[in-house]
C-alpha cells in the first residue's frame, strides 16, 4: 500500500507538501498541486479517513433537518439517525429548520458546498422543488415529499388514520374530532392520516370533526389552545385523534374538566413516542416505526452518496397499534 | 474574482497575514489588520468559506455530546444549543454517547483532527481527566466536571434539592424518598441536589430514602422499575423527588394503584423540562434553567475558539420553582 512519502517522491515534492494538498491547507501552485493529484491517482493511495474527506470535500457529515428537536417525536427520530449513521461511518449535523425558509437555503448551501455530503430532510419546505432536484446531491425526504425526482421515507398514514377511527368507533364513539389535519399548507404524506381518518368515519355514518394544526411544535400553550377550542366548541365529540402531544393535552385538559377518559371521552394518539407511554391512564396508540424509518432514510442515503440509483423512490413502512385504557373496551349498544 | 494572493499583495503583506486577519487567530498589528481590511472591501474578496475552513482546519461545526437525544432534557438542551450556535454562525454536530466510552474517545478524535472546533460536552465521561486537558482545544463540560481546568456551566443543584425538599415537607409529607442518586458513580455536579435534599430532610427530621438511578435515560421499563420498587419496599414513603420522566413515572403508577396524587403522595419534579406540562396533574418542578444554560455554553464556547482564557472557568445558573398540582397547599397539622 503506498504511503505519503511514496507519493512525494513519485510527484518529486516533500512530504508536506502532498500533506498540504490532501488537506487543503497552506499554498501550492496549482502545477504542483496537479502533480500530486496525479500521483495519488496512479500510485491508488488512500490517506487516512480525514485526509480523504478533505481531499474529496468529504465531510462524513449528513445533515439532518427537522423542525424542532425538542418535540419528542423528532428528538427520537434523530437519535435513531444519528446511531444509524454513526454505523455507517456518519457524524448528524442537526438543523432545527423552524419554518424559516433562510435556514432551509443555508442547509442547501452547506451542500452545495460539500461540507455536508447529503441532507436527510424532514422539516417542512418552503421551497420549491427544483431547489432540491437542480442540486443533484444526496437528499432524502423523510416523511416530505420535497419532489417527484428525490426518494422519501414515510409511514403508511393512511393505515393509521384507519385504525384509529376504527378503534374509536370501534368503541362506541358517536361525534368524532381530529387535530392537526391541515392538509393543503405542507406537502407531508402525513396528513394522508387525516383523511383515511375521515373517510372511515363517513363509511361508518359518525360524523367527524377535524381542526387545523398549528405548526408551533415545541409550545405547550399551542397544543393547550387548539385543545380548549375543541372542548368549548364541540363539548358533543367523544372521540378524540391526534399527536401524541395533541392527545396528552386532551387527556389533561379532559382531566382537569372532570371528563372521564375513556368513559366520556377515548383518545387515539399518533406517533407513538416513548414519551406517551408515562402517561395516564395508558394512552392508546397508533404508532410509527421510528427506527425502521431512521435505518431505511440511511441506507437509502449512503445509497446515493455511492453514487447510486436509490434502490427505491418511495418506501412506506407499516404502522403498529398499541391499544391503552383511553379507548376500553367495545362497546355494543 | 479576487484571491487571497490578490489581496496580500494589493495590501503588501502575506497571504498568511490575511489569513491571520481572516481567522481572528494570530496577531496582527492593528494598522496591518486595518490595511488589509481596506484590501478586502477594495477587492471585493470573499473568502470561500469551506476554503477558509480548511485552511485554519476550522470546520464551523461544534459537537454537542449528550447521553440520549431522545430524553426531553437533553433534546431541548441540544435545540437551544443549536439555536445559540447558528446565531453565531456555527452547526451542531450531535452526538449520543450512549456511555460508550468509545465514542467518547471518537469525539475527542474529531476535535484533535480539527474535524469541529469544540465540544460542548454533557454526557458522562469515562476518561480520565487528562485525556481532555491534554487536547488543548475548546471544550465546555456541560453538567459534567471533566477536569479543574476545563470550564462548565450548571445549576444551582443545591438550591433545586433544597426547594424540592422545603415544598414536599412544607406540604405536610413525612417520609420522603429520592430516585436517582447515585452520586458517587459519576461525576456531575447535578448529584448534589441530591446530598442537598437529604440534608434539608434531616433538617427537618423527616426520614429520607434514596433510590439509585438507572442510567438508561432512553428506556420507560428502566424508571418504571426504579419506581415499581420504591412502591414496594417503601409503601409508607408520602413524598417523591425525581427528574421529570422518574416524576411521571411515579404519578402514573400513582394512579393506577388508585393512590390519590396529592392527597396520599406529593411529588416533586426536576428539571422542568416543556413535557413535563403536559401531564394531570399539573406537576410541582424545579426548572433548570435550560435556554440559558445552551445560552451561556455557547458563548464560553466562542470565547475559548477565539483563542481567549474563558471569562469565568465555572458557571452557576439559578433554578426556578414552579408550583404545580402536584404538592398541593400546605398541610397544617
Amino acid at each position: 500500500m503506498a504511503t505519503i512519502q511514496d507519493v512525494a517522491r513519485h510527484a518529486g515534492v516533500g512530504a508536506a507538501t502532498v500533506s498540504r494538498v490532501l488537506s487543503g491547507r497552506g499554498y501550492v501552485k496549482a502545477e504542483t498541486k496537479d502533480r500530486v493529484m496525479a500521483s495519488i491517482r496512479e500510485l491508488n493511495y488512500t490517506p487516512n479517513e480525514m485526509a480523504r474527506n478533505l481531499y474529496y470535500r468529504k465531510s462524513g457529515i449528513i445533515a439532518v433537518v427537522v423542525p424542532d428537536l425538542s418535540h419528542p417525536f423528532y428528538a427520537q427520530l434523530v437519535r435513531e439517525i444519528e446511531d444509524a449513521l454513526r454505523r455507517d461511518g456518519y457524524q448528524a449535523m442537526v438543523c432545527n429548520a423552524f419554518y424559516e425558509a433562510d435556514y432551509e437555503l443555508h442547509c442547501l448551501d452547506m451542500l452545495r458546498q460539500q461540507r455536508v455530503d447529503g441532507l436527510i430532510f424532514g422539516a417542512h419546505t418552503s421551497l420549491v422543488p427544483e431547489a432540491y432536484e437542480k442540486l443533484e446531491r444526496p437528499v432524502i425526504g423523510l416523511d416530505r415529499i420535497l419532489s417527484d425526482k428525490i426518494p422519501f421515507i414515510c409511514t403508511d398514514h393512511e393505515e393509521g388514520g384507519r385504525l384509529a377511527a376504527r378503534e374509536l368507533i370501534g368503541s362506541g364513539c358517536r361525534c368524532l374530532v381530529q387535530a392537526g389535519d391541515n392538509e393543503d399548507s405542507v406537502i407531508t404524506p402525513s396528513s394522508r392520516r387525516h383523511s383515511a381518518f375521515r373517510r372511515e368515519a363517513e363509511r361508518s355514518g359518525v360524523p367527524c370533526l377535524s381542526y387545523p394544526a398549528h405548526l408551533d411544535f415545541g409550545s405547550y400553550e399551542a397544543y393547550r389552545e387548539c385543545v380548549e377550542g375543541i372542548f368549548r366548541e364541540h363539548p358533543e365529540a367523544d372521540g378524540f385523534f391526534g399527536t401524541d402531544l395533541y392527545a396528552a393535552a386532551c387527556l389533561q385538559m379532559a382531566l382537569e374538566r372532570g371528563i372521564r377518559v375513556p368513559e366520556d371521552l377515548k383518545i387515539v394518539s399518533y406517533d407513538g413516542t416513548w414519551i406517551i407511554r408515562f402517561f395516564y391512564p395508558g394512552m392508546t396508540c397508533v404508532c410509527q416505526p421510528i427506527r425502521e424509518m431512521a435505518g431505511e432514510a440511511v441506507r437509502l442515503m449512503t445509497e446515493l452518496i455511492r453514487g447510486n440509483e436509490p434502490s427505491e423512490k418511495k418506501i412506506v413502512l407499516p404502522v403498529s397499534f398499541r391499544r391503552g385504557k383511553t379507548t376500553g373496551d367495545a362497546v355494543t349498544e
